[in-house]
């Protein structure tokens, strides 16, 4: 069996995202193709527009076979470690290609990740607090291997091509070229395609939802005219709290609260008005907006350095949903995996010191703003209409 | 100079309030009567009606020549540290009596609290699980004293009795009969006097305050019509968001949180929808609702044992305003007190680590929902119109 995986947000999904699926079953002539996706929270420290489920139908829906829940410790991390945890993932459930977007789909992946890889251990080297990590990360592979890393999903292609790399058996690269739209584009335009971000500024923005009718399949429309949204607005009261009632101590418990920035979130808390103001008054050069974001969705969810580190020991695969070829690949995971295989999540597992319990934790404050039960009495989506889908 | 004290909640400041300060005044020839009243938060656990500076320029209006303020570490406390707090403030600030409202004023306090510090030490012995420490304090005063200790201002008396018998030098005690409505009546009849909870209730509830309009002062209800309340709806989804995402860890580490309450939050909290229902989920025989009411605030205020010890230790007197005869004893009393008197909040004494540290925190609550600033930019009330107040 050919199986193919894809790493995606799906935030929403859109029609770029179903060519990817076309493009990624044609190409690498996939039996099944197997969706390894970011739960309630995504990269860039933001909480998801659909919950996973739903994100997660949608996927079968539109071309995927299988999709499983990439760990918020994977998920809400920079492009590096949230590729380790996805190609790793991927590989443990039987993966023999990764297919991606790129800006690039000519560039050989596979031999820069093993260049990367190659190189000596570099980080402790980027010191230099006038520069964000990423920037002095690309100038080094820029130094050394001539490579330009300016535009987002070639990075993100790169991170993944490293990732794969360090496996002890390497899969295959497969770069798709991305349909018009650039990731990151912010405004939705008459073509059939747009990055998943214009489409979020639309929805967040309160536009009517008909200007993406050209954009997305129906079932994203629906499930966006139907969602509770978890904006920043509503987030940000609860983050100013926690911020205000923390000590520094405390504040400086919090994973990713490196270098003091905990003095400069409670300097600037009490006059901030706004995720966004507080975002711009904790903004320097050191650090990227998405860092930041992380930072606060890190106060906002109480996540220590244990918390993470604990999460990536426990390995796991998180089942969404899947149709029925994906349902034969199960039965035959299940015999060769050593991973535990989740479809319910019980009371044990659920605990806090239990294997989901830090997604329960994070899915918490979903549930608080009216999203339903993400983990408890859940199991994962059986999807029978294939077929029609792929018709 | 006559100097007599008095211990206040003013929430809000009523008739009943304006008679014990003149009675107070009247029957212990005072020349100067000081009030101790709490800050922006309660004893029973909840946020006041109205600002602290607010309260305390309505008590200078009604009576009162100098308020200051009972630091959060004994203001949100059962009576016996409440009471501990606020006499030994009362007696930093040289009053030789202190008066407070009863149900029996012609009872002995001054020879019941010499009786009780008397007494073996006793609490460890009250482990009856099934009985609150209150309960079984009082079964053993009943059975050692043939004390009855069954209305509330009558157990806050003997409280400030035992504080008091406590001092080096003891103050004289002066109960004053509580004008007909009794402390914690429900209901606001047409009598000039209505206890607190009664008028808190009107006011929460959103009925005209015009019904209150014979049972406080004008400037109350002004003030009432004119602020923004702090209600337990509006603190609700901060709380329920806290104990959601808090390990059961971090939970233990908040003070009051003992014999394994934390276990208690954490089962009930996914289902409790209001402060009320979680209350109601909370409550065992073991604890009444007024410490789980403080549990809850601690939790909020992310309050944890180092920070009462420690605040117990900074001892101060915080003024909060005075009138010219007020005045006259700051003068006297800089010159006698060994203790800081705080009429300004350097942000050295507001940082963390700083003498008002504790109380800039908990008052962060406030300010962000719209309470102006409690602490930084403010200075003591002073209050011109004695004589038109009085006359």
């Amino acid at each position: 069996m050919r199986i193919t995986g894809i790493i995606a947000e799906y935030n929403p999904l859109h029609n770029g995202h179903i060519y990817q699926l076309q493009q990624a079953r044609q190409q690498s002539q996939a039996d099944l193709v197997i969706v390894c996706m970011s739960g309630n929270y995504v990269q860039r420290g933001q909480a998801a527009l659909l919950d996973k489920w739903t994100r997660a139908e949608l996927a079968l829906q539109n071309g995927a076979d299988m999709v499983v829940e990439l760990p918020f410790v994977s998920a809400v991390q920079p492009a590096d470690r949230f590729a380790t945890g996805a190609v790793q993932l991927l590989a443990a459930l039987g993966c023999q290609t990764i297919a991606f977007g790129s800006e690039q789909p000519t560039f050989d992946y596979q031999q820069a990740g093993q260049q990367i890889i190659d190189l000596p251990e570099q980080s402790a080297a980027f010191v230099d607090y006038q520069k964000t990590y990423a920037t002095q990360l690309n100038e080094f592979y820029q130094e050394q291997l001539s490579l330009q890393i300016d535009q987002p999903n070639h990075l993100l292609g790169i991170s993944y091509a490293v990732a794969n790399a360090r496996l002890a058996q390497p899969l295959n690269l497969l770069a798709i070229k991305r349909e018009q739209a650039q990731h990151g584009d912010q405004t939705v335009s008459t073509a059939p395609y747009a990055s998943a971000s214009a489409i979020r500024q639309v929805v967040t923005q309160g536009t009517a939802l008909a200007a993406l009718q050209h954009v997305v399949p129906a079932g994203t429309l629906a499930a966006l005219a139907d969602s509770t949204l978890l904006t920043e607005d509503q987030l940000w009261p609860l983050l100013k709290y926690r911020i205000e009632s923390l000590s520094l101590a405390q504040l400086r418990q919090v994973y990713q609260m490196s270098e003091g920035l905990e003095y400069r979130f409670k300097k600037v808390i009490h006059k901030a008005n706004s995720y966004t103001e507080l975002l711009q008054a904790l903004k320097t050069k050191r650090y990227t907006y998405a860092r930041l974001q992380r930072v606060c969705l890190y106060v906002l969810l109480n996540i220590q350095p244990a918390d993470i580190q604990q999460g990536l020991q426990r390995t796991y695969i998180r089942l969404l949903g899947f149709n029925e070829i994906g349902q034969q690949h199960l039965h035959q995971l299940k015999k060769t995996t050593d991973l535990p295989i989740i479809s319910k999540v019980s009371a044990k597992m659920g605990a806090e010191t239990g294997l989901l319990g830090l997604e329960v934790r994070v899915d918490r404050l979903c549930e608080q703003f009216g999203w339903q039960s993400q983990n408890f009495a859940r199991q994962p989506i059986f999807y029978h209409g294939k077929d029609e889908a792929h018709c």
